[in-house]
C-alpha cells in the first residue's frame, strides 16, 4: 500500500508532474457529510503556486472534478474518487533531464528502484503531487468542523529568521494575510525579503512549520505502535523536503529536567486539565484535550538556477543548471499540506476511536 | 491494527508492565535464517535496566522462550512466538497510583480512552514493553547481518551536554564500553555525573540518540506514503518519551541554502555515489546508497522521587511522590530500542523492495 | 480499507452506477511491464453489456483513459490512475425507485447502513462498477503472461443446464465463439436458448462459471489466513450475484473417501507431481504446480421486469417493475471478471512470495 | 500479515502442531467486557479431539494461559496475549514422515515454499493449530453476547448422510447432545456408524457444517470487496480440510429463477422485513437483520491408515502409511471453529460499522 493514507479514512493518490492528471479516492469517509466544493477549491488554491513574487511562476489552475462518493451534495459512505488535470504541460523543459540525475532530486534513487523513470518535472516525487493531500484535507476538514475541531498551521521560520514566541502570542487569523503565511505581519516582511534575496541569486531556503489542532476530544490516538504523534510525525515527514518532526516541547525537551518538563494536572469545573502543556496535547500517544502542536522542518528545495556538478545516468560528469520555474521557497505552500495531512490525521483516529469499546 | 508494526516483516506485541508475562509475534520473518539465541538473549540485557548505577535497580531478568517459527535451528517462515516473563511483579508499589492520575503519564488519557485502565506500573504504557520490540529488533538485525547491513546507535546528548562531532568522528565501538552508551569517554563521563546529579535531586533529564544504518542498498523505501525516513520517523516516535526526529541535517537545514544542503552526485568506479551527505542517505523517500543517519529526542521520563501536584481520578487535587525504583535518565536505554525498531524498518524495506520489479 | 483488493498488489476503485465516471487506482504493479493497450480495452469489451440479444442492452462504451504510471508505454512502479466515464446516463430511468427498496438488491441494506443512498441504478452496488476489476484484471494478466501464467474462465452451467464434463474435456479456446461463453458449442445453445426463453417471460437464471489458472509455480498462497483457495474465495464471493464457491472437488469431496479424494504424488522428469488433481492446485492454502480450478455460483439477478410485491421507504407496502434494460443472465459477462480477479490475486501472491527468503 | 485475522479486532497466531506452544494475540478488542474464563475454556473443549471413539485419540488438554489484556476480570483494551502450550508431543511418531512428502498433505507445498519444514505432525499446516482460533472466537462470542447476537454451527452432512431439512426444522440445542453434533439424534446416529465403520477400514470421510447466525443488526459488511459474505467465506475457507462455502441458498440458487429467488419485502410492526431469506441475511454484502446462514464443505482429511503411494523429498517412489492417532472425520470438530471464525468476523464488522458515520 504505498500510496495510500491512513487506516480506516484513506487516501490513496495517482499521478505525476507531468502526466494526463493528479487524482485520488478518499474511502472510508462518513456518510452525510456535507460537501463544500468551494471551500474545497478554496483550499486546492491555498497550495496553488503562482500566486504571489514568492514562489514558483507555474500556472497550475488545479480544478477539481469529483466524480463519485457524493450524491445530492452528501456524502454517501461510498469512496470519493477525483481528479485534478495537469494544464500547464511543459514537456520541453524537462527533456535536458532525462539522461543526467539531479543533485538531492529523487532521480537517482527512482531509477535506481524501479529500472525506468518518468523523468518530466520529477515524476510521482513532484511536489506537484501533493494536491491531491489537499483534497483528502479538505474532506476532512469539513468533517472535522461539525466536531469542533480546527487544525492550523503556519510558516514559523524562514531560513535563520524565527518567530520569537509560540503560538500563543499571535492572531492565527493573520496567517493569510500575506503570501509568507506567518501569523506576525512584522516578521513576515523580514522572511519575504530574505525568500526574494533567495530567489534574485538562484537559491533556495528552508524553514519551519508550526501547526495546532485545537478541539480534539480526549482519547484519541492508540498506545502502541499508532501513537497519535507517531502518526502524525509519519504524515509530516512524508510531505516533499521536509527533514524533522517535534511535537510539543520536542528538541527542546531534551536540556530541561522532569520537574521542568512535566504538566501537573487540575481540576476545572470537573474536568481535568493539564495546568501547563509542554506535552503537546498528547500523553502516551494519545490525546489529553490540551492543544496539539508540532513543528515540522523543510529543507531548502533542490532546485536551483545554478549550475551543479552531477553525473549522467552512466555515471559520467556533467554540469546542471536548471531551467524554467523558481521556487526559492516551499514553506510557505506546504502550510495547507501540513494542515490537509494533520487534518485526515484527526479524522482517521477519531473514527477508530469508535471501536474501542462496544 | 494497533500493536503491530511493520508491513510485510511484521512484530505483533502484548503485555502490561505488571501482567503475567510481555511477549509478541514476529511474522513474514524470512525462511531459512540461522536464529543465534545467544544473539538474541543478549540483545534483551542490553535494554535491561539494573545494569549500572545509572538506571532503575529493577532486576527483569528478561529471559526469552521462543515458542513457535524455528526448528533445528532455523526460521521456517512460520510466525515466531515468543513471551518474556514479568519475574519482578512488586504490585504493592503501586497500589497508591490506583485512584490518581501521574503527571504527563499515560494514566489519564488511558483512563479515558478505554474506560478502565492498569494501574499497575503504567501497565500497556510502561516502557518494561518495549523488550518485545529488542526481540524483533533482534531477529531482524540477524537477517540485516546477511546481507551486510549492520544499525548502530549511541547517546550523543543528555542534558545540556552534547557531542561536538557527526557521528563520523568517533568510533563506534567504544559506544558499549561505557553505561551512558556515548562513543567518546570524557563525554560520556560528564554525562554520567549529571545522570548521577540528577538521581541524587529526584529529577529525570532527557537525550538525544543519532542511529546509522550502513550498507543498506540503493532502493528501499516508498515514493509517496511509505518514504523510509517517514517510516523509521514514527518508529522512532513511537518510542516512549520520544519527542523529535529528524533525518541527515535535520533541523539545521533550515537554516543553510540550497547550494550548502544539495549533495552533488559523483561517479566512482561505476559507481554513483554522493560528494556530501546532507540527505542522511534517503532522497526521495529512497535510500541511495549512502550512511542512512538520524536523531531521536527523549524527553525527560515523568516519573520522579519528588512530590507534585496532581488530580485524583474524580478530579480532586493531591499530591504525588514515585516509589521504588528511579530511572533519572532512559536515553542509555533507548539505544538499543533505537537499533531495533531501525532494524525492522530496513529488512521490512528490503523484502517489500523485492516485490517493485517481476 | 473497503474499496482496496490486494495486499501487496492493490486495486481501489471508485463510482456508482450513474454517477460521473468509474475509475481506480492500481498500486504496487511491477515497474517495467509493458502496456497494451489494446488488450485492455479488449478485456473491458468483454464485460461490457449490450453485445449480444442475450444482455441487457445498455450501451456502455467503457472507453478507458489512463492518468498515470505508465510512461513510453511502460509501468513505472507508480499508481496507474484510470477513468472511464458514464457515457450512458439514463437517471429518468431510475427515478420510480428513489422511494421504494427493490427485492433483494442492496437498497434497503445501503439505506439503512449509511442513512442514505444514490438509487440511480443501485449506485455503488451496481454491477457496472465491475468494469474497474477487469482493469485491475488485464493489467496483472500482462504481468502474467510474461511469467507464463494464463487465467481462463468460462460458464459451466446455465439454469439447470450443465456441461457433463470437467474442463480436461473442452478446448477452452472455443470459450469466446458463442455469446454465452461455453466452450461446447452444442450446450452453448441450449443454454443461450434458455436465456432467451427467461428473457422472453422477464424473469432471470442463474449459473456457474468455472475457472482455471495454468503454469501457477508451486508455492503461492500462505499458511493460515492467507490461503490461496481460501483468497481466491474472497474475490469470487465479492463479485455481484455470487453466492457459492468451491475448488478443486469442492462440494463434492463430501461424499468421497479419503482413499479417493487423495493426491498420490510422483516423480517425473526430476519434478514431482501429482497422479490426480483433486486438490485442484492447492495443499495446505499453497500452490503445488498443477492446475488450480474453482466454481463460482452466481444466482439470478434480482432485476426482474415482473410487478413484484415490496415496501417504500417507510415501510408501507407497494409494488414495483423494473423499467429499462433487461439482463435475464449475468454469468456470461461474469466470466471475464472472474479472470480479472484470479488474475490479480495470483499476481499480488506471486510478488508477496518474493518476501518468502531473503 | 500472513497469520493474521481480520482488520479491527485482529487475531495473530502462532504455533506448530509439536512446537512448544500454540498462542496468539487478539488486538481491537473492545475495553470493559467481562472475561468469563469458564467459557473461554469449555469452547476449547469443544475442539479437543479424544472425547469421543469418533476422533483421534490424542490427548490435548488445551489449558489456556492468559498473559495480558485483562485486569480484574475485564479486557482493557489493550492486546490480549495467550499460549497453549503443546503437552502429548510425540515426535517419534513422525520421524518416518520427514523425508517424504505425505499425499495431499502441505508437506510438499511448505518445503518448496520455504525451503525447509517443520516435519513433525505438519508442523504450522496441522489442524491443531485451530486452537488459538476458539480462543479468538471465544472472546467474540462473549462480546456479541452482549448485543444479542448468537452464533450456532452444526454437522448437516456426514459422507452421504445429510440432513433432509434447512435449519430452521431443528432445535439447536440438541447439538452438543451427541458427538457427532448433529442436532437430529437419529440422522446423528446414522453418521456415527458411517464414521466408525470408516474408521475401521482406516480410511476418512467428509461433511459440511451448517452455520446460523441470529440477531445481527442491519448494516455489517461493506459494499465491495469486503462484502460480509466474502469475509464469511474467507474465513471459513481458511479452516483445514475445507473446500467449499455457500451462503442463503447458495448453489442451489443456480437452478433458480429470479421470482423464485427474491425475498420480498414486507412491513411489521414498522420494522422492515423479507418475507423469504434465500438471500441468507446479506444483500449486497451489508446484512439486512435476517438469519445470515451459510455451508461449509469439508473434504476427507489426508491421514489415511492405510498404505498409499508417495514419493521421497527426492522424487523416488516410497509407500507411506500414517501411524498413530486416527481422526476419521474432522468434521464435528470443525463445528467449534466453523463458529469461532465467524463471530469474529461479525464482531470486527460491527466494529468496522461503527465508523460508518461520524
Amino acid at each position: 500500500m504505498r500510496n495510500t493514507f491512513g487506516a480506516l479514512l484513506t487516501l490513496t493518490t495517482f499521478g505525476e508532474s507531468h502526466g494526463e492528471a493528479i487524482g485520488g479516492i478518499v474511502d472510508g469517509y462518513p456518510a452525510g457529510i456535507e460537501i463544500d466544493l468551494n471551500f474545497i477549491q478554496n483550499e486546492l488554491n491555498r497550495r496553488r503556486p503562482g500566486q504571489s513574487s514568492l514562489t514558483t511562476s507555474r500556472q497550475e489552475t488545479d480544478s477539481i472534478e469529483f466524480l463519485s462518493g457524493i450524491f445530492e451534495g452528501r456524502s454517501t459512505g461510498s469512496p470519493i474518487g477525483f481528479v485534478i488535470r495537469n494544464s500547464d504541460q511543459h514537456r520541453d523543459d524537462y527533456d535536458n533531464i532525462c539522461n543526467l540525475f539531479r543533485p538531492s532530486h529523487a532521480d537517482f534513487t527512482y531509477f535506481q528502484k524501479f529500472g525506468l523513470r518518468d523523468h518530466r518535472g520529477g515524476g510521482r516525487s513532484s511536489a506537484r503531487i501533493t494536491v491531491a493531500r489537499c483534497v483528502g484535507g479538505a474532506l476532512a476538514k469539513l468533517a472535522l468542523k461539525q466536531l469542533g475541531i480546527t487544525v492550523e498551521a503556519y510558516v514559523s521560520q524562514v531560513g535563520d529568521i524565527a518567530l520569537e514566541h509560540d503560538y500563543r502570542h499571535y492572531d492565527l487569523s493573520k496567517t493569510e494575510t500575506n503570501s509568507v503565511r506567518c501569523p506576525d505581519p512584522e516578521t513576515a516582511e523580514r522572511m519575504a525579503a530574505l525568500i526574494l534575496h533567495t530567489k534574485a541569486t538562484g537559491n533556495t531556503v528552508g524553514g519551519i512549520v508550526t501547526c495546532i489542532i485545537r478541539g480534539c476530544p480526549v482519547g484519541l490516538g492508540e498506545p502502541e505502535f499508532g501513537k497519535l504523534h507517531a502518526q502524525l510525525g509519519a504524515a509530516m515527514l512524508g510531505i516533499n523536503a521536509a527533514k524533522g518532526f517535534e511535537y510539543g516541547n520536542g528538541f527542546d525537551a531534551v536540556t530541561h529536567f522532569g520537574d521542568e518538563e512535566n504538566d501537573v494536572f487540575t481540576g476545572k469545573n470537573g474536568h481535568i486539565h493539564t495546568v501547563t502543556n509542554h506535552s503537546g496535547g498528547i500523553q502516551g500517544g494519545i490525546s489529553n484535550g490540551e492543544d496539539i502542536y508540532f513543528r515540522v522542518a523543510f529543507k531548502p528545495v533542490a532546485t536551483l538556477m545554478m549550475q551543479q556538478d552531477t553525473v549522467k545516468t552512466d555515471g559520467s560528469p556533467t554540469r546542471f543548471k536548471a531551467q524554467g520555474r523558481h521556487d526559492p521557497c516551499v514553506v510557505p505552500r506546504a502550510v495547507p499540506i501540513v494542515e490537509a495531512m494533520a487534518a485526515m490525521v484527526v479524522l482517521d483516529n477519531y473514527l477508530r476511536n469508535k471501536a474501542t469499546r462496544l
